[in-house]
This record gives C-alpha cells, structure tokens and sequence, in this order.
C-alpha cells in the first residue's frame, strides 16, 4: 500500500467514527431518555477526544510528507486538501486550550438559557465575555497573523473572508429594508386560521419529503424540538416538529431539512467516508435547504400542488383558492426571531449578527455594549423597538457555544440559492409546469448533479461559479426577491 | 494524580466508548434505515477497532506496574482485576487472528442463516469448521496450555470452568428428564385462544415493565424482532416484540428483559463508567432475568394480578379464573426450539449445546457428525425426532458467531436464580400476598440490594453465596421445578 492508500485507510476510519458523534447527537434529540443526559456527556466527549487525537495525529503529518502529489488525480488532491486543513487546524489549537473552550462552552449554554428564560442579559455578559476571550486566543493561533475573524469563518466557508461578506452583505441590506418598508405598507394577506391535526401533519410531511427526493431506506423522519439534518452517506436522518395551528411551520421546516439530507444523500457514492463525502461548506449547505425551502417549495407553482395535498388531508380548511394560499404561505409579519422570520426579512436577521460578532471578535464591540447595540441596529433595520432580550440579544444559542463566524452562512447559502434558482431555471425552462403536479424531479436531479454529487471536491465559490456559470453574486436573488414581492403585495 | 487515577480515567472513556457502540447496536436493530447496514458496519469496525487499541494500550501495564494495590480499598483491587483481565486477554490474542475471526464470523452469520432457511447444514458445514479452527486456535493462546474451553468460558463467567458445570448439569438433567416425562403424561392445560391487540399489549408490557421497577427516565421500550437489553448505568434500553395470537410472548420477554435491566439500572452509581458498573457475568445477569421473568413473573401469585390486568386490557379472552390462567402461563408443550422452551424443558435445550460445543471445542466432535450427534441427543431427552435443521442444530446463530461458552450461562443464571429464589422467600414471608396485588417492590429492592447493586465487585460465585448465604447449588432450582410443576400437572 502507498502512503496515500495509508493515509486513505486511517481517514475513512476517522470519519466512520465522526458519523458515530453525528449519530449520537441525533439519537440525543429524538430518542435519549431524560436521565441519561449526563453519561452521554461523558460519552460524547471521549469520542470527541478519539477525534481530536486522530485528527492531530503526527502520522498525518508522515503520510502527506511521503506522497507525491504529481500521481494523484483530482479527487485524491481534493482529498488531501481536506485532509491538510482539519491537521492543520487541530494542530494549531494547544489542548489546554480546547479543553477550556469545551468546558466554557457547554457551562455557557446553561447559563444562557437561563438568562433567556429570565430576560437579564446581565447574568449572562461575564460568560460571554469569557467565552469570546478565549474564542480571540484561539482566533489567533489560527490566523497566525492574519484576520481573527477570517480563520473563524474558514471553519464552516472555507475561503471566505469577512471583508468579502460585508461588501455582499452591504449591497443587500439597503434593497432588504426598502423592499421589507415597501411591503409593510402595502395591504396583508390573511392568515391561516383553524387547526391542524398532528399526526396528519406527519404524515404529509413524510410525502413532502419523497416528494423531494429524500430516500427513505437510508433515512427517516422523526419529531425532535429543532428541526435539524443528520449524517452522512448512506444514514441520514432528519427530524420536524409539529403545530396544532401552523402546519406550515412542519412542512417547511422538513422540506428545509430534506435540503440538507439531500445534498448529503446525493454526493457521489465514491467519496463515502471520505473527506469528500460530506457537504462542502455551511453556506453551499445553506443554499440546497433554501432552495428547496424557498424558490422551490414557496414557489406558486408548487404552493398550487399543496394546496391540493392539504385540502385532501385537512378537508375545507378556510382557504378559497390557490392564490391565496400563495399569498398566506408568503406572508411577511413583523416579528423579532430569526428562526420565524419570512424569506423576505431572514437576511436582515443575519447581517445584524454578522456585523456584530464582526465588532465582538474585532475588539470594537465590547460585550457590555452588545445589548444597546443589537437594540439599535434592530430598530434601524426594522423600524421598531426589540421589547425583551429574548426576542433580542439572548435569542440565538450560537455565541454561547462559541459559534463565531457560522451565522454569515445563512446568509450566502440565501445568495448561493439565488445564483442556483437563475440557472437551474435557464436549464430547465417548463420547471413551473412540474411543479405545478408536484413534479421536482427536473429541479433536485439538475441540484444533484451540479451541486451535491460533488461533495468537498471544489472549493465552495469554485462549485457555485461552475454550476451556474459566473461568480457568485447577490444580484439574483435580490432580482427574485423584489419580483416575487413585488408582486405579491402589488408594489 | 496517582498512576491509579490516571488509570482509572483512561478506563472511564474506554467504558464511555463501549456504551457507545452498544447504543449503535441497539440503533441497528430498533431505528436503522435498512439502506444504512453497509455504512454502520464500517462505522462498527471503526468503534471496535479504537476499543481494541484501548485494551492493548501498552500505558495499562505501566500503570497497573506503578500503582501500590495495598493501598487500595476493595472497590479498588475489584477494579484493577478488571482491567487486569481485560488488558490481559486483549494482548493475549495476536491482531492477526482477532481480525481474521472478525471477518469469518461476520460473513458466517449470512451462510448460517441461508443454511438455516434452505435446511441445509451441510452448507453451513465447512465455514462452522473454519471458526472452530479459529475458535480453538484463539482459545489455545487465552488459555496459555489450560484446557481452551474454560477459557472461553471466562469470557461470559469469569471463574467457572467445564468440569464444574459438567457436574452441576449433570445432576440437572435426569431430574429434569424424569419430571418432563411425567408432565408430559399428564393431562396438559387449555390453549390460549383469540387475538390480542398489539398496541394494547404494548401499552400494558411498558405497565409490567414499571410494575417491575425499571426506570423509564433512564431507558425506554422499543419493538425489534429479537427482544434485547443493551447499555449500563443511566442509559439502559429493552426491545420486546408482539404477536397477536400470543401476548404472553411480549409480556415475559419485556419482563425477562427488565430483569436485566434493572440489573444495569441498579448498580451503584459510585461505579458509574467504571469496570465495576456492568453486570458481572452472564450468568448472573440470567439470573436477574429469569427470576423476574418466572420465580416472580410466572407465579401463582403474580399471574393471579396479571389475569386482572389483561381483563382490563383485553375484556373477556376467554379464560375462566386464575387458577386457569396460571395452568395455560405454565402449560408445558413439546417443542424444538429453545427460545421458546418453558420453564421446565428450557435447560434439557442448553445442556445439549454445553455437551456438543464442549466436544467439538476439545476436538472430541466433529463438524461433520455434529447434526447426528444433535439429533441423537434430543430424541434422548425429549423422546422425539428433530424434523428438519431450522429446528434443530441450525436454530441458534451462537456458533456461527464465535460464541462458545456462552450457552451455559443460560442454565448457570437458571440455577442461581433458584438459589436467589429460596433465599429472597427466606427474607420476605410475605412475599406472594405482595406478588397478589402486582407489588415486586420488595423483592425486586432485595434482589437490588444483595445482588444488582455489587455490579463487579465481588466474584459471581461469591455474589451469590453472599446474597444466599450458602455455595450455588442445583438443588433449589430442582426443588422448585418439581413443586410447582408437581402442583400443576397434579403428580
């Protein structure tokens, strides 16, 4: 065996073993028992620690010394680039160091929820403080001279840059509050009323979900709290919730996560428990979820077709025509949680955290002032005032684990859809009429083949640029937006 | 720290890393898509292979070389003997042999169970040789020039060798033979008759299973095809299985499950991932098992309670009073399959194995003579002719899977739970007026108490003789069985 067959060997094991990590933390939110929450703490940090000494293994080091790249085609350098990044990222890292970043971190989240629960973002700001410290120290020794903010981003969009991000973000922004004004003046639609029974919201869901393309003899669909996607290959698995008055949260969320396991069902069964084998980037990630979520699943077309599925499975349900089912599925409400949000408002969500922990790992931001400032930036893009910290700064979970540089990606796999929707829609020019009969066949085959088969093959821009044919822009999907809005509320 | 500490870590994430791959098998056979099997045995080998490494780890000698063991209270030494046998029996075995049985018995399963459905053991004939060769080859280097079964028997009770058993089975067997022939010459009880709702029997096994005292906030009841329990500590999990015709399958199979749960569940917390908070044989652990499933579960007492509930469940199936009811629990019927043996006839099935695999261990037996010599042994015991493979030597998938040594522990736990029994109704007179009104309390707390909470502490045999007072015996197992057997069959 060659160094890079050693190499090769010693990674898919390391990957068998981080599906196992996946696969517990899924098997934490759908089916643990209450009470087994502290052994699977201890359990979830030695395999974590296995993955930690595989991945700064000095063999590595070895094995990439020994092979000569010049024999390798562009799948096994595609391989080695990963490879390369994850020993080189965990090897910058000091142990001590992860170690207490673990520690703060899972303290953290506790203390968080309970100053969310009790609106004092006071009893949480010493944490915080802490946590991004120690987030700075570990910026550093992986910027190693460069931009702290930079080598954050790097580990969920490699190659991005945040300067990059703010000129993007700064162009969307200011059509983003135009439209969203020129919306809330406008007349509403109604809104859903009545009830929706549960297991029958289930049930179509699971059909939602074979309708785009999820193959369920190597996943399934269960109920957990968070919506979420699962694992790699040939086992993932995703998780809804449901509502008694809004089914729309349930269908949406599982088209949304049917997205993600898509991607990763759908990447070229070559690279299985490679470093290929999963999906490229959060932002790549992002953008086949919203895809599927937003400019295919809230598409007229396709709302035409569920209109039809929901009247079988609820009966009458209040709504007269297909138009206005268009209108209540796309209705933009004013509201302060990013997670709610409209396809409309959801970027201004993010580009308000992105600025922020920007500032925060900056230093400009003092995590004092970070309350004052969130509450600003809030009333400036949504022209009203946050009320409690809940529906404010201590909304999202994200900082209190230590999540720098991950929110960003929201955001680009938003553009990453809009670039993917013009020219999956240059290709395929009767997509409507599939939709129409509930047909996404022609949508998610042309996403597998331009997009997921790939897996970690191309660098995230290089995928995008290849797919759709030019460099990714936010241009297509501030055009899709102000359209669909556009005409949606007469503007 | 001292080198027992160090130790004492390293060997609580190896403990945290077994839970994990045990909560992989309990996914694989509760909540795996079927399109996962190939990705999860890679993902198994993976978890394995860490554990091997762990086990072999050469810093184990160091520290059990520096640690001053007159130090150690007796919790302590228990856990060094431990992690001394482990270690030891891990580094006895040459890498070479451990993967080369790993792979035979891997694909073994597959030909045993296409052997099985074509009745065809001379298909399943050469690869049976195969892992016997290797069987023996392993058993060979565990017992370093001792006899090569008794070594394969430490692994399932620690202690126990062939000649002992030989003689305990051996004054089992013509008791047992002599009691079923006069069982089987007596007039038989009535049948079970009609159809049993299964998500009522569902609902009223997780009943038996609380009544029982296992800790549904810690565990949880799922259906699989085989009924099993898997994990320790706070993360203890049992299957059981329905058939509509048949409830009793699912409730004694859900309570011979909790029985071993609870084992799990009932260890003292102190020893929490630690060597000493597992079941300390399977022998023992039958015994917890067994006796919930049947000193307890099948008797007058308790069946008199179970009558009721299942009128509650149920209404009227068709059985007159409780006297019935506990002659149609107990019935005796000819049968070849050992899974479904009654109380009486269940050890004559295991005591067949212990011979056969004892011979073809020590090259007595050979695989070509197997099926006659299997069949000779049952006409001998049971007075009938085996009809076809599946229900003779095919039946079991042990042996296909290198398990040899194991069968006994079936009838060892057996026998300690007849022990366990005489001395429980020493300690608790009033045992069956609790066992009337569906009260296990006290006899699940004692159990709990003098034998589940000790977890690894103490020797199997020694556990038992220090629960019950006095060395295992067969004799209460014998004087049990031919009272109640006696009673209802009215000899």
């Amino acid at each position: 065996m060659s160094a890079f067959d050693d190499l090769m060997v010693f990674q898919r094991e390391t990957e068998a073993l981080a599906q196992i990590a996946g696969r517990l933390g899924w098997d934490q939110e759908t089916m643990m028992p209450r009470g087994a929450a502290a052994q699977r703490g201890e359990e979830m940090a030695a395999v974590e620690g296995v993955l930690h000494a595989r991945r700064v293994d000095p063999r590595i080091t070895d094995w990439l010394e020994m092979i000569d790249e010049g024999h390798l085609d562009d799948a096994g350098s595609a391989q080695l680039r990963h490879i390369r990044r994850s020993h080189a990222r965990a090897s910058k890292v000091p142990a001590a160091l992860a170690a207490r970043l673990a520690r703060i971190t899972s303290e953290a989240q506790g203390i968080w929820a309970e100053a969310r629960e009790n609106e004092d973002f006071a009893a949480f700001a010493p944490t915080l403080s802490e946590v991004i410290t120690l987030k700075r120290e570990e910026g550093m020794a992986l910027a190693a001279g460069g931009d702290i903010y930079d080598a954050m981003l790097d580990d969920y969009e490699p190659g991005a840059t945040g300067a990059e991000l703010e000129a993007m973000f700064g162009a969307l922004r200011p059509e983003l509050t135009r439209l969203r004004e020129a919306v809330r003046s406008a007349e509403a639609p109604p809104v859903l009323q009545g009830k929706f029974d549960e297991s029958a919201q289930m049930k179509l869901t699971r059909q939602l979900a074979k309708t785009f393309g999820y193959d369920m003899s190597m996943g399934r669909v269960d109920k957990a709290v968070h919506p979420f996607s699962s694992g790699s290959g040939l086992d993932v698995r995703i998780t809804t919730r449901t509502n008694e008055t809004d089914p729309f949260n349930c269908f949406y969320s599982t088209i949304h996560e049917v997205g993600h396991a898509c991607y990763e069902q759908g990447i070229d069964r070559a690279y299985l428990l490679t470093p290929l084998g999963a999906g490229v980037s959060m932002g790549v990630h992002e953008s086949q979820s919203r895809i599927y979520e937003n400019q295919l699943g809230r598409s007229r077309a396709f709302t035409g077709w569920l209109f039809g599925q929901m009247k079988d499975a609820f009966g009458d349900f209040g709504v007269a025509d297909e138009d206005t089912f268009y209108r209540i599925v796309n209705r933009v409400s004013d509201g302060y949680i990013r997670t709610e949000a409209d396809e409309l408002q959801y970027n201004l969500h993010v580009l308000l955290r992105f600025d922020l922990e920007r500032a925060l790992m900056g230093g400009e931001l003092q995590v004092d002032d970070l309350e004052a400032a969130w509450n600003d930036r809030f009333k400036a893009d949504f022209g009203y005032e946050v009320d409690k910290p809940s529906n404010g700064v201590l909304q999202d979970v994200h900082w209190s684990v230590g999540l720098f540089g991950y929110f960003p990606t929201y955001s680009l796999g938003n553009v990453y859809a809009g670039c993917l929707n013009d020219a999956l829609r240059k290709d395929v020019t009767d997509l409507d009429d599939q939709l129409t009969v509930g047909d996404t066949r022609a949508a998610t085959g042309w996403l597998r083949e331009n997009v997921q088969s790939h897996g970690g093959l191309y660098h995230p821009k290089e995928l995008i640029t290849r797919a759709t044919g030019s460099a990714p822009s936010e241009a297509p999907l501030l055009s899709y937006l102000s359209s669909k809005f556009g005409e949606l509320y007469s503007l």
